[in-house]
């Protein structure tokens, strides 16, 4: 048996770094660590204004580097057992060579003014960190040299020069201050796979250091908008597997064969206000793609943990097609549920299939992740139900299976909160409705191991994932015990159930 | 609209007063405040030698009061929100004139060898608590003397000159020390109506204080013992509220006619290892009781909240029988459930039946609680399913409808934890399990307020109860939004929830 | 003996109420509202557009008012037990007539481009948060129009007819929802008294609703910067109590005489980044003004609470010059200390004078503040020491004294700090080497009562703000008990203790 | 350099394991970790009835073996991070053969009436924590066979050829559950020195396992007893040193040479009703007794680590001479801040004296652990003051010392508590006066190293314990910072310390 790897979780995406001075963002980290256990976390704007770490003295001019919030982050996402993914952008106002900016929080995205004080600013705050957390601590670390820059949204003009030039400057910079520290890039988005070989062919040129490639996948076409919401179509599941699987297939051959490809954005869509985020089908579409990720990167980062997420304003509204797993104040949404489940499968893979994966643990509690496939927008409407079967070995005479569900309607916060018609700025009261319709359903109960088997039928509902756990059942003697003795169970089912 | 009175959470039972030092105890008086928030608690041994009130030197024979866990005991439960209802007993063995003890923790239920001694005892003890909690808190705690005297188990030969001799030397104590301070009894056991006019004739004669008068109610028959366990039948459940509504009947004409009447001890078995405790069965026993005991009396005190409870010595199992709501380690039983839906009716009485009870908030949200009938051991069987329509006025044009339900099997720890083979002493994540499959499964749908009222058919699982909470609905606008867009809503049953 | 009043606990400020979102200022709040207890809450920015509450829809031009973030800020508020003091402003940019902003933040002081939807706006947020937390909460949260007008910092060339205008338009919406809100101005910055009579004038004249005054009172001279800092010289403490006073001396006679005055900021530097807010001398400056106060005004609101603030920018070192009473992470500043321990003083006043303040409990327990009297820049020099003597009556024969001491050594973090090396971002075990040395020096002795007078002799070091506590001992015997038979207690020191 | 080892930490002792059941307890074994971190926890009882384990039923006479509290107590010391050091004993009163009894709790002394049921029940036990907790993990946990069987008090008729046979047939049946699992004995009393010899010869001659042998240290002489106290005589702190080093003395030559020795409890008196246990005098007397034993033994536990304790009745003041580091509901005494000092001290030794203890960090940190010598009964009185100079080089241009303080005065909450008049039942004010008064005193200031040392005098006042933390300081530059422009700093003060 091959051991379920670590891939799927290895990193998270977040909204831009100073979310994490936040409370509810803090509060939905410490969730999202107890019930998933990511163990990185990528997200914007390390070096942007309101992160404060370049500062510009208006009295004398004078440069201070400062680390009163990155500190505060940092030290965070450590205490809740997290590490940073580090990605070094967007540029210090006073530092940029223009006024071009990304998103409503204005990222600066233009390259530096003085390349020497860019590489300066990145030994400032790698030689920081080293100090503050330990070499060891920050080598397990890796860092990315920027976001996207084959877009003109997240580097001016898209211009791949300058790109391989700040790329160069940050690698060097980086690996002055510790040889050991991990550098990578080019951190492209969907549609920029004609970068690599030109990627591969600068860094090797000039042997500049790579220790990891990365990029970013995304199924959704043109965003259609409405005020404050977007629609998209999406391409069927694989085509996400396909992005995943792209770095390798185009750096085949180069010096950059073999490095580790990170995976270090992806989602449905790539909108931020798109409400198929918030859907069962969301996690349908997903289950399959999680599960297939395992063979082909190293890590695939969901972007993003949670709706503490301001990239196209502060949202609306509690539901309002943001990226996260949880949206405000740690409603769970479908695909939560889907990482939380994925989080308790064993620590074996005992078989995979188009709908299921099954693991088993040392000691023999089996467990079975299922979901109906689904298709995107072209692929055919999924039906109002779906059979799984497995089947499996089991120690012991009886086994208790017990199993979650998540659904158009069960562990469905969204589905409850339309039917409650939609309220922007839930009350307290009803926030708790939510996080209690946001649960998935429970079963529970007791079967026979017939020859050593046990075999489940699993019926899905619409856009279903189900999580089952089987746990081998060793009955204990209590003398004299007898069920039928107790009222209202005259009808011997009590007894029944173990002799089934 | 009769206001919902606040009767049946006005007491609770707990094990011997020392055991209010564990933890166990203390996380589950905790939940039990903030699920279903009774206001006071009573049990036993306040006075016994394992809460060290009474000591006696070994040196010099002189006497100190101690309040070293009384205090712990009742800061605990004030800090928690709870009011100690303060039982006096049972007696310091330095003070008794017998041997005689009750129970495995022994508990001596021998007369005092010197009435002044005792006399004195109950000041100190009152007037330390007046010194500390203030003569104004310290008056809303009703102060009951001994427990059930008629019985040759509680008190040495049942003997009820001896018992009025106590009461009367407890009373006139108390009320020396604060005259506003509540002092009642005689805490009479099931089956003994006969003391009623002694009673009553004895305070009269004699012009002792009594403030309220109390009883216990239980409905079970004889112990048919098994190792660690008990069977036993049950009467139907309006015996239970026939013994709530005695002491009314018995003392009409009397003294005491229109004193408080507290219940300050029921359930369906008076054993603490009889299995009925665990069940659904229970839940649907006791919801009309609770119901119906609104009318009959001031209090009846759920006997217990917790199987923290060492009567019959340590549980040798986490189910095992127990009184509690909780078993140990904060597992949920179906009739925790039953009156935690009860702690979230609404403020007023909008209907009651056989098999519901219908409230409403000045808020327009309205609650049902509604149960399947069961019979005790000569009542027919309950059946598979049990219907119960209710209809109400509601406001607006929409309602969200939800539902939880407590039966043989959702929301039914007892149910998993057989399946689970009975394990005695599970190990930590069993413990998850059985508290996971405590919960009450949760439904939860939009329906259409139609010419002002809504209507609901629920179908009752076998000895099931269920709680609904129905909140009016403002649908809220957002311009553009269109679920039909939505990826998998092709079928527009979202849409068609608007429209229904 | 009249009462120690609450004014001066009954409002405290805050930087931009976006922070609020963040957890170290949530924490700091939680901390300031334990030990300090302030009423209400005031700061800047509830409608700049970091709180999304105004927002313009680029699809179809739509407005939708959204309270996202205000709902979490005040959520919070109200569960931490401090209530809002609302100020409306700054101005949303799509609402706005200009670009003129303050701060680093950006707050748009431009007005209205429109009025009608700037009364639009108010309604909606006052109509929402009646909804939310009901009317009869709301009607207690003062409701004050805007900040400083006078200065053109704030307010579009400090146009006096167009801030009149604007309090009107607001003043009115804000009743438009219900009469019962509190609403008030004009925020007055120090140096602007020549604005009351215009006011009073213009809101008689026109029958415009005032309920209560405001203006704001500082001590300090210029600044001269120096990069990330600013030094400035300070006026004596009396300065800042005759701004306290100057409104009613200034409406004396005008329809506002008697209407609640509200100090709704005041400190001794008016700068961010000013030093003299971290040290001894700040608390001892400000301890005649929080007591002489307590005379002169409704409330007077300390700028601020902790030193998550951002006006000039993200502080580039943990103790920066900040206003807070904390710094960064919940290190407590002198000033903390002298708040904290007012909040420790009695509920009747017994005596006061220039260097202190004497108060007394119901239950005997007598409390005392004192300090060393300091002059602002043209003072003399404090001294290295500084004695006060007090005396009063007390009941029973010993007393058990408690000191707490706060100076230039004793309970200053920033004196620790400085030893340390001013470390800008210092690591965790420095935190709590921080956190450990901001405590007061805690002394403690028992003293005879003599004549049934204790009288105290309290030498104070440089810079001292400390506080007594006397509470009245009645030893209790323990038979047999004889210290003299404790090891190491041969002179009889233990023992005469008692006999003193 | 030597590593300072961890022996002082490696165990610590507990009331009897039923009361790890009580919050109280919990509450104080988490400060004990967090602040001391005992490896290892050991009290009597794991068999006594109040555990439930042997449970014999009254209907059929089958015996069960029942894990309810056993669990709830191991489970709650692994969760916060303590193993138990398990003691096997006493006998449970189904399996005795007699009725003697231990202390007020009746722990049976006698026995087993078989000793085939004994071997089955410690295999029940064993089997269900190898079970339970893993194999690896119990191997860990000392198993140690019943508890000073040289006493009548402990061991009927202090019979020694019973106690060994009770040890072999406990060794081979511990050794039938797990070969690794690690038995030891024969946990003597002081003054049994003569049992060492058969001891080793017994398991020698029958090839009985032995894997540590263990004994106790006293240093009292006979009890003087006063209602509800004890005074008694102390021999000087060496005797508890010799007391550790005699099982190696007497077992050098026997097959016991070699094995682990555990102190598995030591004190200054064997009483829990002594008050030398409240006193800095016992911290005093302790101090080189840790420093002293790390050469002489692998433990010595400490008895008790908290006051939640019965063997002599339940204690009639917060106070009462208990064995605990804390008193009830937390309050430390001077022995727990010995404890928490040398918790804080550095990995190496650097200088070790008759009143001082000095180590070091990797990173340069220095700490030094000083005390006031004193001599028991008959030493010399210890004097006012007493001074301690230590010298150490030190890396930097300064360095920042704190020191904490704990003396008859300081940190002393016994001290604050006669000041209060000793009341037996502290209200909830009263216990936050005497757990502010038990903070030892903080001192802190900058130095400068000169010739790369520092050079410390400590004066220490009567029966004090002092902590000094010695940090190397690089002060960071702030650009225009001058400290004489702050107010009040006129004298220079503040800038005279950077230039010391």
């Amino acid at each position: 048996m091959k051991p379920l790897s670590d891939s799927w979780r290895h990193c998270v995406g977040t909204g831009r770094i100073n979310l994490a001075l936040r409370s509810d963002y803090r509060e939905s980290l410490a969730l999202v660590r107890r019930d998933i256990g990511f163990r990185h976390i990528r997200g914007h704007g390390l070096l942007s204004d309101d992160m404060g770490v370049h500062r510009k003295s208006a009295v004398d001019g004078g440069v201070r580097y400062s680390f009163t919030y990155l500190d505060q982050v940092f030290d965070t996402y450590l205490e809740l057992g997290i590490r940073p993914f580090v990605e070094l952008g967007f540029m210090p106002t006073a530092l940029a060579s223009g006024e071009d900016t990304v998103f409503w929080w204005k990222g600066n995205i233009t390259p530096p003014r003085d390349h020497a004080e860019w590489a300066a600013l990145v030994r400032a705050v790698l030689l920081h960190l080293v100090d503050r957390y330990g070499v060891d601590e920050v080598r397990t670390w890796p860092v990315e040299v920027w976001n996207e820059p084959n877009l003109v949204n997240f580097w001016k003009d898209a211009d791949q020069d300058a790109y391989f030039r700040l790329y160069e400057t940050t690698a060097r910079a980086v690996k002055d201050v510790d040889a050991g520290l991990q550098v990578g890039g080019p951190a492209l988005s969907p549609g920029a796979d004609d970068w690599w070989a030109p990627f591969a062919d600068f860094v090797s040129r000039r042997d500049v250091p790579v220790d990891f490639v990365s990029r970013h996948a995304y199924a959704s076409g043109p965003a259609q908008q409405i005020p404050f919401g977007t629609y998209q179509t999406l391409d069927a599941p694989h085509a996400l597997l396909d992005q995943f699987d792209a770095p390798r297939k185009h750096l085949a051959g180069t010096r950059l064969a073999g490095l580790p490809v990170h995976i270090t954005e992806f989602n449905t869509s790539y909108r931020p206000d798109n409400p198929i985020h918030d859907t069962a089908y969301n996690a349908a579409y997903l289950a399959p793609v999680l599960v297939g990720g395992l063979d082909l990167a190293d890590s695939y980062s969901y972007w993003t943990f949670c709706d503490v997420f301001e990239e196209d304003n502060v949202p609306t509204s509690v539901f309002h097609g943001g990226f996260g797993l949880l949206t405000h104040r740690q409603v769970p949404k479908p695909t939560y549920h889907l990482y939380a489940f994925l989080a308790r499968m064993g620590a074996w893979v005992l078989a995979r299939g188009d709908d299921h994966l099954v693991c088993v643990d040392g000691d023999g509690r089996v467990t079975v992740l299922a979901w109906q496939p689904v298709g995107g927008t072209d692929g055919p409407d999924a039906g109002e139900r779906h059979e799984v079967r497995v089947s499996f070995a089991l120690r012991g005479p009886r086994a208790f299976v017990r199993r979650e569900r998540v659904n158009e309607h069960d562990g469905n916060a969204f589905a409850a909160w339309r039917e409650l018609g939609r309220p922007a700025s839930p009350d307290t009261r009803t926030f708790d409705v939510l996080r209690d319709c946001a649960r998935p359903a429970v079963e529970h109960r007791s079967v026979a191991v017939e020859a050593g088997r046990v075999e489940l039928r699993l019926s899905l509902a619409r856009h279903e994932v189900t999580f089952v756990e089987v746990l081998p059942v060793r009955p204990q003697e209590h003398t004299g015990l007898d069920d039928r003795r107790l009222l209202g169970a005259s009808d011997d089912r009590l007894v029944a159930e173990h002799e089934r």
